[in-house]
C-alpha cells in the first residue's frame, strides 16, 4: 500500500481536535483554545491552537503541513543521502505547561515525512513520541505514563515499548547538564521498515494514547495545594526545558532553520522562566529528589 | 613579536577586576561580586564573578583560560583547516542584566585563541566586541555607546569602527525573528593581520572602553521610575536574549560543545524571562518603537 497522505492529514487534524477538547475539559477557567490558521505560498500551512488559562498556563497544539525545496540540516545530519532533497511533512506537536508545579509539562509529536531523493526515488518515514517533565515527582504518575505508552506500543509490536522508551531516554537528554529532561516516554524516528499501514497504525496508537497518558495526571494534580517555593522551583526547572528545546530539539531547530512560523514553533517555551546562577536544591529535599531520582533513566513498569 | 600570553592573561584578569569594581560602585544594594574559581585537569581554569543585587539583577564577569585537544565545531565552521587542531584560549566575557527596564543589558567579550594546525604550524587570533540591548530606547544612550566604541577603535585604525560596527549588526541578529538583538556595537574575529602587538592593543582598547561606554548609561537609568508594564516588557524581551544565546551565539555553543563549566557559560541568561505567544506591542507605543526604530541597524554617529 502506498502512503495515504489524505488519511494521515485527517487523523492528525482529528487528533488535534480531540486533544484540545480533552484539555479544555480540564481547564478550570473555562478558557477555550484560540486558533491561528496560517499559510505560506511556498512553505505550506498550519493551524496553531493555544490555550492560556488557569490549569494550563499555556498549552499549544499545532498542526502543520509543510513542503520544502530542501531538507534543513537538522533533518539530514543523520541522513546525508537526503541532502538537497525536496520534502513534504505533516505533523502534530503539542507542549503543555500547567500552572500548578505539581502537574508536569507534557510533550507530544507525531509526524510523517516524505522526501524525493536526487535520483527521483520517494522515501517516507514516520516519527514522533511523547515525554513527561515533572517538577515534583510522583511514582504513580510515572508508572501510569509509561504503562499507557507500553499498552499502546504492544498493540503493534512487542518490542516497540522497550526500544522507543530507551530512545526517549537517550533523545530527551540535556547533554551540558548531564540530566534527562524528564521521565521520558517514547521516541521513534525513521520508522518505515513495516508496511505503510502498520507504521501509520503505530502513529495513531501513539497519538491516541497521549491523551490517556496525560489526562488522569492533570485531573489528579491540577488543584493540589502549593506554595511560592514550589512555583519558583517550577520556573527554575523550566529553564532546562528552554535549554533543551533551543540547543538540542531537532523539531525546533528544523522549524527555525526551515524558516517556519516562529510563534508556532516557539509555543513550546514556557510562559515564565527563571535562571539562578549555580543554584542547587537542599539536601534530601523534594527538589533534590527530582534530579537525583526521577530524572534518571528508570524502568517504571 | 611573538604572542605574549602572559601579558594577555594579566590584561584580562585586570580588566575583570576593573569591570567588577566599576559595577560594584553603581550597585545600590552594596552587594559585592561573588567569586567561583574553577579548574579542570584537562580543560583549564577560570574565575567566574557574579553579582546579584538591586541595580544589577545579575551581572556576570567571567575569566577563562581553556585548552583543548580539538577545536569544537562552533569554532571550525568558518575554518575547516582547523578541524582537529589543538587549541588554547584566554578570554573575558561579561553579560549584565540590570533590574530597571530602562537600563539596557550589556555584553562584552574579549578573547585570544591559538591553535596548532595538523602540520604543526601555530596560528593565533583575537576576537571580541560588545553590544547593548535596550528594552526602552534613548537616542542619547545609543549615541554615547557608539561614540565610545568609535573613539576606542580610532586609536588603532581609522577603518575599524565602521567595519566592526557593521559586523556587530550582522552577528547580533536573531534570524528567526528577523530582529537585531540590540543596537549593536563592535564585533571582530580572526584578527591577526596586524602585528601581534597592534592586535593586542586593539583588544585592550575594546575592553577598556566597554566600562566607559556602559557606566554612564547605568548611572543615568538605574533609578528611573518604572511600572509593572515596563518590567513585564523587559522580561518578555529578555526571551529574545535567550533565543539568541542558545540558538546562535558562537561563544555559548562553543562552551557547551567543549563541555565547559555550564553555570559559567549560562550566566548570560537573564534571571527572569517571559514568553507570550504571538504578543505584539500597541501601535505607536514605546514598546513598538523598540523594534521599529532602535533595533534596526542605524548610524548613531
Amino acid at each position: 500500500m502506498k502512503a495515504d497522505m489524505k488519511a494521515i492529514k485527517n487523523f492528525l487534524l482529528n487528533l488535534q481536535s480531540r486533544l484540545c477538547a480533552a484539555l479544555e475539559t480540564e481547564e478550570i477557567s473555562h478558557q477555550k483554545f484560540h486558533e491561528d490558521a496560517w499559510s505560506h505560498e511556498k512553505m505550506g500551512s498550519g493551524l496553531t491552537r493555544i490555550l492560556q488559562g488557569e490549569t494550563f498556563e499555556q498549552a499549544g497544539v499545532n498542526f502543520s503541513h509543510v513542503i520544502g525545496e530542501q531538507l534543513p540540516q537538522a533533518a539530514t545530519i543523520q541522513h546525508p543521502e537526503l541532502i538537497g532533497a525536496q520534502f513534504e511533512a505533516l505533523g502534530v506537536s503539542s507542549v503543555i505547561h500547567p500552572y500548578n508545579p505539581f502537574a508536569p509539562t507534557a510533550h507530544l509529536n507525531v509526524r510523517y515525512f516524505q522526501a524525493k531523493k536526487l535520483n527521483g526515488d520517494i522515501v517516507w518515514w514516520f516519527g514522533g513520541g511523547y515525554d513527561l517533565t515533572p517538577y515534583y515527582g510522583f511514582d504513580e504518575d510515572c508508572i501510569h505514563w509509561h504503562q499507557t505508552a507500553k499498552t499502546a506500543c504492544d498493540t503493534i509490536h512487542p518490542d516497540f515499548y522497550a526500544r522507543f522508551k530507551k530512545n526517549a531516554d537517550h533523545y530527551f537528554y540535556i547533554k551540558h547538564r548531564k540530566e534527562c529532561r524528564g521521565i521520558g516516554g517514547l521516541f521513534f524516528d525513521d520508522l518505515n521498515t513495516m508496511p505503510f499501514e502498520n507504521c501509520f497504525s503505530f502513529l495513531q496508537a501513539v497519538g491516541n494514547s497521549f491523551i490517556d497518558a496525560y489526562s488522569p495526571i492533570i485531573v489528579k494534580r491540577k488543584s493540589q495545594a502549593f506554595t511560592q517555593k514550589h512555583r519558583d522551583f517550577q520556573c527554575y526547572r523550566r529553564g532546562r526545558y528552554v535549554e533543551f528545546n533551543l540547543v538540542y530539539d531537532r523539531g525546533t531547530l528544523f522549524g527555525l532553520q526551515f524558516g517556519g512560523r516562529t510563534e508556532s514553533i516557539l509555543m513550546s517555551l514556557p510562559p515564565k522562566v527563571q535562571w539562578k546562577y549555580n543554584w542547587t536544591p537542599e539536601k534530601n529535599s523534594e527538589e533534590e529528589k527530582l534530579t537525583g531520582y526521577y530524572l534518571k533513566p528508570r524502568e517504571w513498569i
